[in-house]
């Protein structure tokens, strides 16, 4: 669900008047999504999306986010491209929330991921990481190490609710991947949260990414490890080797990795399973009942980080 | 939040071989509604929904709906209209649930409702009736008078929980609704759930009504009913009488009422009003913890309940 705030119609055709984009002809709310709320919006000039942007998104980084998604879009990255005003300003106000109107995207992303998919996800990584290399502004990566411990701290005793014992096995996983850590990979611009859910496809190619609200700055394996985690696991969770090596192939044929790259991914992946395995426990054990909100299991994330906890080095993955 | 049930890309790849339809160009959950799961669906032949009907929806029933929008498309009336695969077939099976693909209706539902909505609204609504009129398979009203005594009863004292009392004044307010209620007024197939949300409206004027899976064969005067409950009352819950007064001259400027139909408006909107408390009470009180729909407070409707029961006769709404 991802309609938070509803947008009246007074309050729409008033907004409208600060954009050249004609008449509004449709208006839906997007089931799609967590974060914000998503409309489908219809104009005479053609299709886009309209965001509120809700409470998780901080409004200080609006303009990194927006500045990204121009950066990528005038670079030839299929992503929704904001749309600025008469005034030139892409971001606005919209019933007492940032907004912004982005280009509609053709595709539909995919429910089951093929092996396919994850050759073309990693090749659409690798351009993305290129493509945004020289987008200096920095943003800190809000949910990288540095967050892990408190994140885990907040989660309190709740973990073990989950199954016993959790709260001292996450202790020991967070301590043992910060200690492994590494400080000197090659960094840039990551997506971080590129699930398939992010991604369309359109008659056998991929036709777009989008919600580039984790983006910052940060290693690029790192959103390799994100998306191996998001893509390469089956539903009984076993680690799909063949669709690792086509996303790991098809990211390589933009940009080879480097040794140290690949050798870091036992840990980075770990990592990754990490961050998601905490916000998922926190927003598990911190949403209200009949919020309208699907939570995810955090357990889902514990498969994938013991999983690579097991793996020494690159070479054990069997790539 | 409406997708209670997701589509794989597989399945819609196939299910879109059955249609012609050209090929898949864009596929997104619809936030809006509450009954079935809808999907915008845009192929390069255009813009379609995709509905999947879920558990509320009696699969006996569809094709009753099915041919109404059909007969009311045809009649002129702006209202989705089923699309026939190659086999000459609207109703079709899809993640195993029935499911049909309509027409993409332009505009906007009126989330703050205005007098002139309420006039195209009558207007509207009567021009339904009349197309209607020879639509001539009938189909009970499922949720009439008839089941009003047995809703109550499923929610036995839970009633209680909400307002001190209350179970026994619904018992009391239904049999009195149910004594008075007309035998004899002009009956035809009526839309049975017209909300500000199922009315699109575009450049200032009405551009289509939606979600027919409620309509049935009742008394053409309680689909007014319905109307004024859910278009004429402000967000206290105060009558506006001068919007029951445009929505009933627009419908009297297309099909004016018989004496015997004004006479009736107060019991019929006090049964209107009944009708939708008594779902609303059921869903309140049996709806899951976690569960992703919006549970509407059944009391909004008590209170628009009383203020009907307080009306003695149609002069006493002050139109």
């Amino acid at each position: 669900m991802a309609v938070y705030t509803d947008v009246s119609d007074d309050a729409l055709a008033e907004f409208l008047t600060g954009y050249d984009l004609g008449t509004l002809v449709a208006f839906r709310g997007i089931a799609e999504g967590v974060e914000n709320s998503n409309f489908s919006l219809r104009t005479t000039a053609g299709d886009f999306i309209l965001t509120l942007y809700e409470r998780r998104v901080d409004p200080a980084d609006l303009p990194w986010f927006v500045g990204l998604m121009q950066h990528l879009a005038a670079r030839g990255i299929d992503c929704p491209l904001p749309v600025c005003g008469r005034d030139g300003e892409a971001l606005r106000r919209l019933c007492g929330r940032p907004a912004a109107i982005t280009t509609f995207l053709p595709g539909v992303w995919p429910r089951r991921v093929q092996l396919w998919h994850c050759r073309a996800l990693g090749e659409a990584l690798a351009r993305l990481h290129l493509a945004g290399a020289d987008y200096t502004p920095e943003r800190p990566n809000a949910l990288g190490p540095a967050a892990w411990a408190p994140l885990l701290a907040r989660a309190g005793d709740g973990a073990d609710t989950l199954l016993p014992g959790f709260r001292d096995a996450l202790h020991d996983a967070t301590h043992r991947i910060l200690q492994d850590w590494p400080h000197t990979l090659p960094r840039g611009t990551i997506h971080a949260d590129l699930f398939p859910d992010n991604v369309f496809f359109l008659n056998d190619h991929l036709s777009g990414l989008i919600d580039f609200y984790f983006a910052c700055s940060d290693f690029l394996a790192y959103d390799i490890a994100v998306c191996i985690n998001a893509w390469c696991f089956e539903p009984d969770f076993a680690f799909n080797a063949t669709k690792a090596r086509a996303l790991l192939a098809g990211y390589q044929s933009a940009r080879p990795l480097a040794a140290e790259e690949k050798s870091a991914m036992p840990v980075l992946a770990r990592g990754a399973a990490l961050r998601f395995l905490l916000t998922r426990l926190y927003d598990w054990l911190n949403t209200p009942e009949g919020a309208l909100v699907v939570r995810k299991n955090p357990l889902d994330y514990w498969r994938r980080l013991r999983f690579h906890l097991g793996i020494d080095n690159f070479d054990a993955y069997g790539l």
